[in-house]
């Protein structure tokens, strides 16, 4: 009934006893972890489990990647600063410079960097601040299935009930609008937001800003096209409202290039940073702001962690070794083909089973959350940590470190398809019934 | 002209570029900081700063602590984990161990801890929503020159107008009441908000929660009383409503003790923990929650950084070196002690000057902003970093560390003399014109 | 250049130099009325009009009906009440009698009366306050193109940008809905709906309620259809929210029955009524309420005019005079064919132009709204008052009374038929340019 | 058991059968209402009642005044116009001239006229959506026991916690501030909203408007002074917000004035007028407006019974017949003394009893809901219509008719005083066990 020996199990009494009941991973993955590395988590048993989670894209390059480590350790052991609110230090210029030169610059993007506290919801709090003062309007567009956070700005624009019902109170200031494919693939979600935009009896406001995510990690990675991302960038241009990208989850490679839509030929207004921004899965997140929208006042957004520079060595240190050139892209799109092919296979013998996503953003639309949590369940005992997304939790959704060997990832998968074949049959003739 | 030389010049050419406007501290402080130890700082061009700010707060037992960067860096060469979302990990265990037998139990504390995101607006954001999910109301009664944070739900609780200014939409959901002294000292604030709330036409609805600093620390250092906090608590209870206390700059020994509101007698449903509970000013941020009011779904309130696994190791620590016993406590009380003194004497060569707060959280009314801003000026210009705060910045705050030897401290405090006696009489005739 | 005489204009310096600008309808005829009978305005200066607007649809039965009068000066004269709170008087309980007797039971409707004040946002912000009541929830669906009153309540349901841009605030609580054809008559809306409702991660949070024009008069004209309005009230049903028909403007015989929706088989939970419910152009309005969800409390809703007698006495009669049989509705239904026969003709001439609506609400969508202004224009200045409503204010739109006799229909469409002549060519030409 | 005959009950079956709940006067007032003649109301059963209640102060001049019911009759039998949405009508052009040459000019008064719609709720929506519009800000500033309507905009102004909670959802965009003497007589409510606006940490932001009864009807007689009347007045110019004085039930005479603050030197940017507009108790309701904030666009506040033309013929009935010269003035004013003299006698057999109020607008504070309630229903047993107001319902509240002869006015004194009589020992007693 345990999946852990006696030492996990006694360890977890404290946890039982002094945690709060809003824990949740701990609850799918029901172990004690004491170490990581790479591809890999180690439990206090010794057992070790693939990672196909990767703090939910955070790990993009691993547990421990040994250069941010010695980095790390080299900064503490000289009695680097480690908090600094946003004063200069030498490690923040250092990480600033290194993203103007390996990512900014690159891509000819003028975006001004704000740090505005570590979490994901910072800066999507900061950008629809920002947009609403640069618009003097309200309305914030968000999509279908969207997550942005859990703080009430940034909730106010989450899809999910279940998040959303946590919040006690309205959460007003959005109109939602379909993400591509929210009514089937014959709708064109484009021409109706369009046309509520256009006509002032819609009772749409004047939006101030879009925000979107290029895939929806949370939402079931659904990964919006070229097309419908430029359509989605001249609504905010020709409305007058900024375009903000949520770029959290997909970005810092996750889709094959930093950020998840270098292919599609916009030029966000806002872009948000986190999750895999540090590097290393520490605390960091940023805004990015087309120069002439940072119209912020000194301090008018500010926070106590915005000088988090354990995680400004680490982020450089990242940046200058997979991000100077272009061999690191090109092996995660390769990875990713590798990914898609496996998940294809696995997907073709579930019944009605559909592949999503894009890059090492994908995962397999089982059809039912049951039968998603079942397999992952499985995938669990049988060394390989893995979860669901989705508005049903319907689709198992493979996150792995994006420098995740071919070996693991290979395992990984036939894990995942052994856990398939074990539940797979059998759910289905349940539903069926 | 310049603070810095060439070198800090040049550095800081990037944050012109290419770091937003939002930024704030660094407009004060205008050098490069590159190390710190203790409580002083260095910036990269070798010269040293005695730290009278202490990262607001956030730096409680000084820079670098050696116990902290030895654990720290243990746990990294041992590739522990550094981001593992909210699953169990060792390290995780033995802080929630610590806290429980080194914080929880001795104070006869049952609550629970939830890991809300590193941020202090996590906690506030989470306190609320949790206040409004129990009680099933919406009003939170927020306090005069309180600060809560910069998301969209800690802001609407925050009075800071410039902050406010930011949001570019209503701040919504709360009333707000005068904290002990806003009407001046001989109006009963208490005896107000009795009689707003037992009028059932005041137009003030049933409150879900209060949320209240016991010493407002960005609001001028107003120090509550035992007996307002009481009568707070009292309210709270009397008309169904949960009571918060916002422990987040005042916490962590700040005051004198642990928790600063110990000697007061309250039991707080909710108490919110950031900036110095990590121990070494690592993103860490919790929420303490009564467990009859742990009602919260799994995942119901999430977050990517709720693991933030440094911050474990080292606030573990910290809990270790500074609270087993008393001896850490009765340092800080005689040092709050000591630095009372000095800025009384320091109060009493300015017209009009009073001090404010308690422990090692105090500062000086010097009576004006400017005067307030031109003496932290000098004195960072004479190797003192120190900040104002209050409604009309019109409060030099001290924020030392908690163990600063005393020699420093002096050494501050006559930098900080010193800076007085430059400005004090000069502004003062100004003003007189 | 001036539409009336030196008297007219004489008269009229007043209402430049008091009312305010917010003053609408006379700006389109700019003329001084006093006299009105039947279907028929006259000016000071003897001039007549017809009347194609009815005061919006508040004049079914016309001006001053000859047997509302007799009984109002009986009333009047016999000192009967004129105000009255909500107290119980003989002519309110006459008028309830009657109401119940030749409205409700024989049409099987169980629904308890409101008297929420005597405007139409007064039923409507009653609805949505009772709605969010009920469910415990906030959010309330309205539809594109929807209009429901100008108070703060009501006006956030109210989809006209111009309207909603008095607010000066933001408008909250609402989700909007496609109306039936909003995205064109090939996309099924009640699908899109269905699937927003159904999808957990929407965003769209469960609703207290729809709300419902059967056909939009400010929107367009836009009648739904039968299946459209019974998807509608079984997509409330479904997820748990209330359904209210907002009658206001298409209520009491507008399309040929009392109410719009008689014949969709549909049985609405909350139903407004106002305009035409006194039968004589006075303020009166009332919400119907299942009786399972009349949970008010004794004055949890009030209001000063709840008891407007005289209009007691006027709807009496009306009810009594048009509603004891089927003749009038007949009548209406006849007299609707006509009309729409005559708008087709009208229309035929016209590139482009539709006719939209049902029953005694009709009109012509002419394009543009510069055509549709020519054309009412040029209406006004042969004698017919006339005027535009649709998102653009595109669509021409006869509001006659329901009892206009055929001739003066006839003389009215045929002014209507000479201003189209004169303008639609001209202005499809300037179009083509 | 029953307060009427059999003929009354039988009516009153239809009333239980199909009005709603929310019904609230005809709870105390337990009869059928037929007729009513100056200051005195007749049931069906020939009961005649002393008004003491003046619908709500919207019966000033009586009820069936027979000048304005001459008039009246004469419109209509004229065919005069009975319902113009907010077209230009004769009976309009003469009511706007006398209310400029009877009301404004003498005052020296240059507001514009806004019909809003005929219900209270109508100007205090339309003078916050003004004050939002002008200032560009959001909170409005209300007051402790304020009442100012029903409908969501009026209703977040209001005080009252049973109205308020009818609203099923927040009510927002308020701050709450004391009425003078909301905390006793010694504390300096206007220093107080002084120091919040004045504090830039306060947590109030900017108003966009005070709103402000000169009485508070509802909110239990409390009257404020000059002094502080004047205070607000400064404290709305000094923070660039609009004064909006709401005189719907202080108004049209009911202190002794046309406008109750006429004595008090100030000069409101928004007055709403509604109650006793009309003359006669028809619906009619109006925003005086400062010329320089007439900044509506046509429409963008409208409304379908803005052009009740009855009300405009009895309105200017009204002003001609009481206010061309001071008679009525000052006969107000001295049935104001003779009232007060009255209410004194009585209020000095109660103990602890005060009373509150001024001109013909007053009432005794019995120090209780329960005894309040006992009076009045005691006295509508022996023919006297009397209600209580008061945030615990503690205050007999008086509103006759201005012009009741001194010998009813004496006779329904005498009827309280009887009631007061047989009451106040029984429960006084009862609360001191």
């Amino acid at each position: 009934m345990t999946n852990s020996t006696q030492t996990s199990a006694k360890t977890k009494e404290i946890f039982a006893r002094r945690e709060s009941e809003a824990r949740s991973y701990c609850r799918s993955f029901d172990t004690v972890f004491s170490k990581a590395k790479g591809s890999v988590l180690t439990d206090t048993d010794g057992k070790e489990y693939i990672d196909f989670l990767a703090g939910c894209s955070s790990l993009n390059y691993g547990h421990n990647d040994p250069d941010m480590q010695a980095a790390l350790i080299e900064h503490i052991q000289g009695d680097g600063i480690t908090h600094a609110l946003d004063m200069f230090t030498d490690a923040k210029a250092k990480f600033l410079t290194a993203f103007e030169e390996i990512i900014l610059k690159p891509r000819g993007m003028d975006h001004k960097v704000m740090m505005t506290g570590p979490t994901g919801a910072n800066p999507v709090e900061a950008a629809i601040k920002l947009a609403r003062k640069v618009t003097g309007r309200h309305t914030i567009i968000s999509f279908t299935n969207g997550f942005h956070g859990m703080t009430m700005g940034a909730l106010s624009l989450t899809g999910n009930a279940g998040k959303r019902g946590g919040a006690g109170a309205p959460l007003d200031g959005v109109a939602r609008m379909p993400y591509e494919g929210a009514f089937g693939p014959d709708v064109d979600t484009l021409a109706q937001i369009e046309m509520l935009l256009s006509n002032p009896s819609s009772g749409i406001d004047a939006p101030a800003a879009f925000i979107v995510e290029p895939v929806q990690g949370e939402g079931g990675l659904n990964a919006a096209s070229k097309e419908w991302m430029q359509g989605i960038a001249r609504l905010a241009r020709d409305h007058g409202a900024l375009l903000i990208v949520d770029d959290i989850q997909a970005g810092c490679g996750r889709t094959g290039t930093f950020f998840s839509f270098e292919e599609f030929g916009i030029d966000p207004d806002l872009i948000t940073q986190a999750k895999s921004f540090s590097g290393m899965g520490l605390p960091f997140a940023a805004l990015l702001i087309k120069p002439q929208h940072d119209i912020w006042k000194p301090a008018e957004h500010n926070g106590t962690f915005r000088g988090n520079t354990h995680a400004f060595v680490t982020a450089r240190v990242a940046l200058e070794k997979f991000w100077k050139n272009d061999a690191f892209e090109k092996d995660v799109q390769a990875k990713g083909d590798r990914l898609a092919e496996g998940l294809e296979r696995i997907a073709a013998t579930i019944p009605g089973a559909t592949t999503k996503g894009r890059g090492m953003f994908r995962g397999i639309d089982v059809g039912s959350g049951d039968l998603a949590a079942a397999i992952c369940g499985t995938c669990f005992e049988e060394g390989l940590v893995i979860e669901t997304s989705g508005a049903h939790d319907e689709v198992v959704k493979v996150l792995a470190p994006l420098n995740i060997p071919d070996a693991l990832l290979d395992r990984g998968l036939d894990i995942l398809a052994d856990a398939v074949k074990r539940h797979a049959p059998t759910i289905t003739t349940m539903a069926a019934e």
